[in-house]
């Protein structure tokens, strides 16, 4: 099958593709970023975030990735020698580790098998022993996306504010594809960033901090210059950022932001409901074992198993140069035994069933003895059954 | 005059006007950065980043505003307590001693007047008196934006040298609006942004790194993680970023290289040249006192004192109102006192001659004494001047 070369169908965990009308917003001309009109669209910007984060917390963008914002939520409520706990279940988990490593915290990581989510009664159990309040900080991922669980963090966020600990969320993946509500499950500290759910190219990252972060921001001694998030807070208060943002990705956000209003936050989360289960129902459909257990599977990413004999990346490519179509492969000991279907941001059912469709058909043609539409009749059955 | 409310002319020293192709390049879809096509992407960019800095060197593009490739320059260079020579000739100055102090650098200020370029002769004295060899580095602007004054690196870059010091450049404005020869000059660190004179929107930073400089790198212990150099050095090896980039403004740099490749880079730097001309021309001919002085003019942003009794942020602000004519205010002591005219990256001579009229109508209108044609008619001489 001849296939338009520049034509791709993208479905990683982001980039994720971006609608029309945001990408034209993006191509906007300049502005002078220290005027009134970016003054306005600074603050649009900054109201429609805080009920993508479900939180009265003024929220920071920073032009940087959303490494950057993980950085930022680190190293301004931390000071070197402060005792952490990190709960890891993947690649992500890891990165936040090296980041609080790198400035100087003492980490102690709580490892969870990877394909599973952190289990809420061990994190409490670990608190409870904790009398003498050293730990100073948890880290957690909303959506761990190398393994596509998500953990439960209404749970978990009330178990950690019981302690004391401030709660340090990396949500870059999961924020508005999956619920999480800030200010409700007790999160102090929240990073996202924009080439996820929100249909947005990368480039900014976006920190809600709560007043108890802030107490712990006068307290962190841990050096910091342009993720200064007090510098950013105090900027933001006339419109405004300390360095001169991304204006392309701020542009887009008006527009993806006015999107995403339209269609209402808790419909957000319904969309990547029924992708989530197509996509699962479709992979299943076609023989393949998915990496992640049912209980936590996450709506944003589907890892899976490559079949016995093939190895992940050989499929990817094959379905890259045959089917134009883009799937992500495993990260740390992962790679080559996981690929990752992306089914977050801009992906429409239509682009779910073309995957499947592809995906049964590249498995046929690499030898996989498998019924090559079933797993888009399988996706297909869970739409129309969602709609019921 | 009515004027089109949304009609700008952008003349600030960044974000400054982007080509409609650059704009169009920003805006297009997404795609895997991982992948095969933004490994080559990258690949091209990187050799065109090369010819611009001039160098050898690996250029390193890091997602984050220009001040995180100055903090970049920094963290991957110095340790706590490591003695830097700061020569600060405005607030971009000032801001490259705030960053080094963050990180604990015991950072001595040698100052001079604002409106001045650095006194080369002063530099060799202090570094001389250095026997010890304890100044580990000088930090240093290319072109000092808040004054539009440029420092002759072609001399203090092989000063610094000589005594031995690491030489570490804020290029940020300066780069390719006006030469600066990273490897003909001696200078081990240069980082510089994309909002400026490549005409791009702001979103990346580049920075390049000599063996020196990796040399001290290796021994640098300032913590850092987002802009480690070291890995973006090992991912750009394979073509790829350690965290996802911002890809408009990747798209668009191949874009604008494209661009800048075709002009050439001599040419690059006679257009600045002529432009910074004839508007030092036109604003003296308007009867208006220049900031800099004239032996280090810069080409890239032309800083005018405000007349006799005119506050210079009531000029610009009649001048967005009437004119749709954007221009930059004075930071620090100057502000009020100073107004700033952006002339680099996509600004034409017709761009020019326009802001010069409205200058000129806008003093006018304001009570100003002035022949509001004089402007104008001063900068066209200029680049007729030019032209023979």
């Amino acid at each position: 099958m001849p296939t338009l070369e520049e034509k791709q169908l993208l479905l990683i965990p982001g980039p994720t593709p971006v609608p029309q009308a945001v990408l034209r917003a993006c191509a906007r001309p300049m502005i002078n970023h220290r005027g009134p009109e970016y003054a306005r669209l600074q603050n649009e910007n900054v109201a429609g975030m805080k009920e993508m984060f479900q939180t009265k917390n003024e929220i920071l963008v920073l032009t940087c990735s959303g490494t950057g914002g993980m950085e930022a939520a680190i190293v301004n409520t931390l000071s070197p020698g402060d005792k952490v706990l990190a709960l890891v279940i993947g690649a992500f988990g890891k990165r936040f580790v090296k980041i609080a490593r790198a400035y100087g915290a003492d980490v102690e990581e709580m490892e969870f098998t990877w394909g599973e989510a952190v289990d809420p009664r061990k994190v409490r159990d670990r608190l409870s022993q904790d009398k003498s309040k050293e730990i100073k900080a948890v880290l957690i991922q909303h959506n761990e996306t190398s393994t596509g669980v998500y953990n439960d963090l209404k749970v978990i966020g009330p178990i950690i504010r019981e302690h004391g600990a401030l709660s340090i969320v990396d949500a870059v993946s999961g924020l508005i594809a999956l619920d999480l509500q800030t200010d409700n499950w007790n999160i102090d500290v929240v990073a996202a960033a924009s080439q996820k759910a929100f249909m947005l190219p990368p480039g900014l990252a976006f920190v809600s901090m709560n007043e108890r972060a802030w107490q712990a921001y006068e307290k962190a001694t841990t050096p910091r210059f342009y993720f200064d998030l007090k510098s950013a807070k105090e900027f933001a208060e006339k419109g405004q950022n300390p360095f001169t943002p991304a204006l392309p990705q701020v542009f887009g956000l008006q527009e993806g932001l006015r999107l995403l209003r339209q269609e209402g936050l808790q419909n957000v989360f319904l969309r990547h409901q029924r992708l989530g289960d197509a996509v699962r129902a479709g992979a299943k459909a076609l023989g393949l074992e998915l990496f992640a257990k049912p209980a936590n599977a996450s709506n944003c990413v589907t890892a899976v198993k490559s079949p016995e004999g093939l190895g992940a990346d050989d499929i990817r490519k094959f379905l890259l140069e045959k089917y134009g179509l883009v799937l992500a492969g495993g990260q740390a000991h992962l790679k080559g035994k996981i690929f990752r279907i992306g089914h977050l941001g801009y992906v429409s059912e239509t682009d779910i069933l073309g995957c499947m469709a592809a995906l049964g058909a590249g498995l046929q043609e690499l030898g996989v003895s498998v019924d090559p539409g079933a797993g888009a009749a399988a996706a297909m059955a869970s739409f129309q059954a969602a709609e019921r």
